[in-house]
């Protein structure tokens, strides 16, 4: 029979219970020895602080540091910043080195040094060569843990030279074939390793052509790598094309769905890493540093807004209707924002297109400005028998609608040029705009025609 | 030295240049022997219509499946559109059976037909077993190539009958261990099976404890799987318990990614597989809809506002603060719904931790309603010297905020509840509420306490 081990739920349910009903001796022994280290992990970060508070005293120590790599940022910081250097080694011996420095990475400098020093010598050195690197590079993102072999033996001695091992390293899909100096020259795909005549020489089925990645690209490039050549593995090297180590997919994963959680997250001026479970206080604090900026944007929108309150005084229809145009400059502005950084993101945008993307969005806002210029016009005549009020909605709808996809379109191109990250600012700059824009012009048309 | 083939920027440069200057010869040349297919496929997706369709034109049609199958949705099918079956079956010769599959379920269902009619009856009836399943379940991500071997031969066997294949599939990890009747009872991991004694039977090292995936699970419930354990690969099985085919971790990777476009670009109204060089009309049309929608929110929006139409016509000041009102509970309420959106997706909010989540949203929303409230408020006295004026949009502040942070945490439970998409209408809901709110409060509070 198939044994599938996904029964979570039911697991989840029955440990809450006994952490309810009291029956905390129960609740350690399902913690330890029924659950993955991944499912605790998933546990503590859908459990508010006190409760997790009580999980994590419940979990074995040396469970420690296989749950503390499948935390976000945020949790993991939480229980590192009260380990000593001692609970830490304890908690972290058997972690890959890719994951160990990940942990360490969140920690002062301090720290580091403590845990290093306390390290063997070799595994230092393994651990060392990853910090050096920043964690949002090839370097930060790999294993010293690759499989090497030399260009002049037969598949059979790679074979038997296989066969000594207790185990491979995870996703092993190739062997890297590396000189004297350890310089990477090919690679051996274990595929091919398996269908080829074991007589001949590595050197003669190795791969030259392979993808090898420097150790400073950022770790964007590395996930598009492979998501464009569907690779599993790639090897990492240095400037001089010496061996560092590897990537695999299961850690290029991880860089994917925390690029995409970046965006959705920055559009809220939120961070990706930030608990879902952090306390009140906290969650507080950072939220109104966003609020702050937006405040600053709201404040622009009603200086604008202040220079017609002679206008609205005489005609309170119109602060009845300006919503509409503001909100709805704002959408039309926001698709055009959204399909842009995308584009941006997919490399689809480049400098030789952003001009037919800038007059596709041109007709664009002029045509859907038309329409529903048309329609809020003839809202407005016919809610205050007015039909000056409603040309006068109708243009500014039109006007503010043009300019809602032109702003969605630079916006993003320039900030991309200035290096400042669009999915963070874009939104508010561009409401800003759609915003002033759409209260100037229907506020300003009725000054003009009325008064 | 080690050879890296990333060097696309100065190829694609010099086709563009070869386009341009009309050498068509050239950039044929270029287009079908210098680039690879994702790559050709990358530059149509770049590309605006007219230039794509010179590309396309250019491109060997026996290339054109290969391209095919790493474009977008919406830019597939544009070219799909135009080819009849015999042309369909050129381009798709070759193309592993998921990639297949994905390619004609864009396609009308007499198509289909007709394209499978030409197939040879093995084929036909792997494409028909992975065109039974929907396209975003389990069975609609398979491939049936997976390699099966029996329980009771020796590893020697297996190595003997790997090394009659030319070539295995790709991402081929494990090796599914089925019964005389296709049942599967367990898999071989290709590490195992090169660190194992070679006289050992495939029984006695198999993993019986592995994760089968049932045809009918969701593409989402897949990624989650791959994700928590790190497979590269996993067999599907049917209710019967037959192996079915399996998946390998490139096409989960593509949920990944195509989950995470869904959520940015559906909180805009818009599809995640829109080709980024639509032209205008399509464009237009498909974005007029969300502008709709907004549209009735909008007008509710105003409708409570004209409640206060007179009161407006005393003090047009009011008119002038309001939209700081609404837009500062628009932040603080996405801000929320943002955490729960992504909570909801990671599988951290439940019905038993939504509680908690509710009072400490509670709490921030009241925290920085007062904040906020303080700032405001003083700058209102300060404009417009008048301190019951800041003593009301204070007061207006402090409930849009907390109702913000409410209607920010529920909506998107209550969505979920109801099965909606709460990226997709979370945020429209939730606007029109903290406008609505932000409104009457504001003017509600200034017709009672100034009239």
């Amino acid at each position: 029979m198939s044994n599938n081990p996904e029964k979570l739920q039911p697991r989840l349910a029955k440990l809450n219970e006994a952490l309810e009903s009291g029956a905390l001796d129960q609740a350690r022994r399902m913690l330890n020895r029924g659950l993955a280290p991944v499912d605790v992990a998933h546990l503590l970060e859908s459990t508010p602080p006190k409760e997790r508070e009580i999980l994590w005293g419940l979990l074995d120590p040396e469970l420690h540091g296989d749950v503390l790599q499948y935390l976000g940022d945020d949790v993991q910081l939480e229980f590192l910043n009260r380990m000593d250097a001692e609970q830490l080694l304890t908690a972290t011996e058997g972690l890959d080195v890719d994951d160990l420095a990940d942990l360490l990475q969140q920690l002062p400098n301090t720290v580091i040094q403590e845990v290093l020093q306390s390290m063997e010598a070799q595994e230092r050195q393994r651990v060392e060569a990853v910090l050096s690197y920043p964690e949002d590079t090839a370097g930060g993102l790999m294993n010293p843990d690759a499989i090497t072999i030399r260009p002049d033996i037969t598949l059979d001695v790679v074979l038997r030279y296989l066969r000594r091992h207790e185990r491979l390293p995870d996703a092993t899909d190739t062997l890297l074939v590396v000189t004297r100096r350890d310089e990477l020259i090919g690679i051996l795909s274990i595929n091919r390793l398996l269908v080829s005549d074991v007589s001949v020489l590595v050197r003669e089925v190795m791969q030259t052509d392979f993808h090898a990645i420097q150790a400073t690209a950022s770790d964007s490039d590395v996930a598009t790598l492979f998501q464009k050549h569907d690779l599993i593995s790639a090897p990492v090297v240095g400037i001089d094309g010496k061996l560092l180590g590897r990537i695999t997919i299961d850690d290029v994963v991880d860089v994917i769905r925390e690029d995409a959680e970046h965006q959705v997250m920055s559009m809220a001026g939120l961070d990706e890493d930030e608990d879902t479970f952090a306390p009140a206080l906290r969650t507080s604090r950072r939220r109104a540093v966003w609020l702050g900026i937006n405040l600053i944007a709201a404040t622009i929108v009603s200086i604008a807004i202040g220079f017609f309150e002679d206008t609205i005084q005489q005609i309170a229809a119109l602060a009845v209707l300006m919503p509409i145009v503001s909100s709805m400059g704002g959408i039309a502005g926001s698709q055009t924002l959204t399909v842009l950084i995308r584009g941006i993101a997919l490399g689809h945008v480049s400098g030789a297109n952003v001009r037919w993307l800038l007059i596709r969005e041109l007709l664009v806002g002029m045509t859907n400005g038309l329409i529903w210029a048309v329609v809020v016009g003839a809202m407005s005549v016919f809610r205050f028998d007015d039909i000056r009020l409603g040309e006068i909605i109708a243009m500014a709808m039109v006007i503010n609608l043009t300019v809602a996809t032109l702003a969605g379109t630079l916006i993003p191109v320039m900030l991309k040029k200035f290096k400042i990250d669009p999915a963070l600012s874009g939104g508010v700059l561009l409401t800003t705009i759609t915003d002033v824009v759409g209260f100037v012009a229907f506020l300003g048309l009725a000054t003009a025609f009325y008064l």
